[in-house]
């Protein structure tokens, strides 16, 4: 979503600086600037995929405090935080792009309380990659994750959490021929 | 160093809700408000001793990568931060009440020589928990920690990263006999 002139080249990402390379990266994964810190060690990094892999395998090697973490750093979407304007810019462009603000106010009553009835079965938000779905995607998968376990959607919000940073990486670096398809 | 009117119970810490508790304890690891967020799931808290002990827990579990990536989140002391005014409000404190402000030209710059030297030497700044040391005891100690290994320096800073956190603890929550050395 940024503009194209903005784009990073790889060369442009290895040569950063520590801090430049925090202040473009750092909320690749929401609100966890310290997933962008931990893997700055694996520089220079081959291209923009070879990034957000680094990110992943960070991801997957926390312990499952960190897992859920990484998951309580989300907003509730069409949430609190969307009402009173205090989303990071990638959320709002994203919850905008999925139509979420633009819910009926019927369809927002039902969003708030499956969120809340989610968020108290799990101990963590809905998290879904809201660029990759439309409203009735995401109201219908919400409807069907709560049946899951906590453990699997403790493994499905990581899923969503590592395609939502895809797409943010692919907004900030130049990717020429690279698959934008997860 | 926050006024005591202002401390938190144990029983209030553990009616907050999660965006409150974040807000409080977000920056108790510098810039890693993972750290809390991992933790929230561990309530109710005993004490501030139980919640550091997790907080601590946490830090140990993580790989490598994570322990350089949260000492990476750390200011230089004495840097580029701190002359710009970029510092958290608890990072500005703490490097005054070391006597880090009032650095003679020559020791600043004898200070960020060394600064530098170990950031290009392991890859993340110097940390050390500077209201234990003052100024003298902080150059003493950079001098030093520089001629030891990576991994020796990774568990040292996050040793200094950990009496950090819990003083910070210390200045948020009520903690009437509870020792405050570490």
């Amino acid at each position: 979503m940024a503009p194209p002139s903005k784009l990073k080249t790889t060369a442009q990402i290895n040569n950063m600086g520590y801090e430049e390379f925090i202040d473009v990266f750092g909320n690749v994964i929401e609100h966890c600037s310290l997933c962008a810190a931990a893997v700055w060690r694996y520089r220079p990094f081959k291209d923009v995929k070879y990034l957000h892999e680094e990110i992943c395998k960070f991801v997957d090697q926390l312990p499952p405090a960190g897992g859920e973490g990484i998951l309580r750093s989300h907003p509730d979407l069409a949430g609190r935080a969307a009402k009173e304007g205090l989303l990071t810019k990638e959320s709002s462009q994203e919850q905008r792009a999925a139509g979420l603000s633009d819910l009926t106010q019927e369809e927002r009553k039902e969003l708030a309380q499956m969120n809340d009835m989610y968020r108290s079965k799990f101990g963590f938000p809905f998290v879904i990659c809201a660029r990759k779905n439309k409203k009735d995607a995401i109201l219908e998968g919400l409807r069907t994750r709560l049946n899951n376990s906590q453990e699997a959607e403790l493994q499905k919000g990581l899923t969503e959490v590592k395609k939502i940073c895809y797409l943010r990486l692919l907004d900030l670096v130049e990717h020429d021929g690279i698959e934008s398809r997860l």
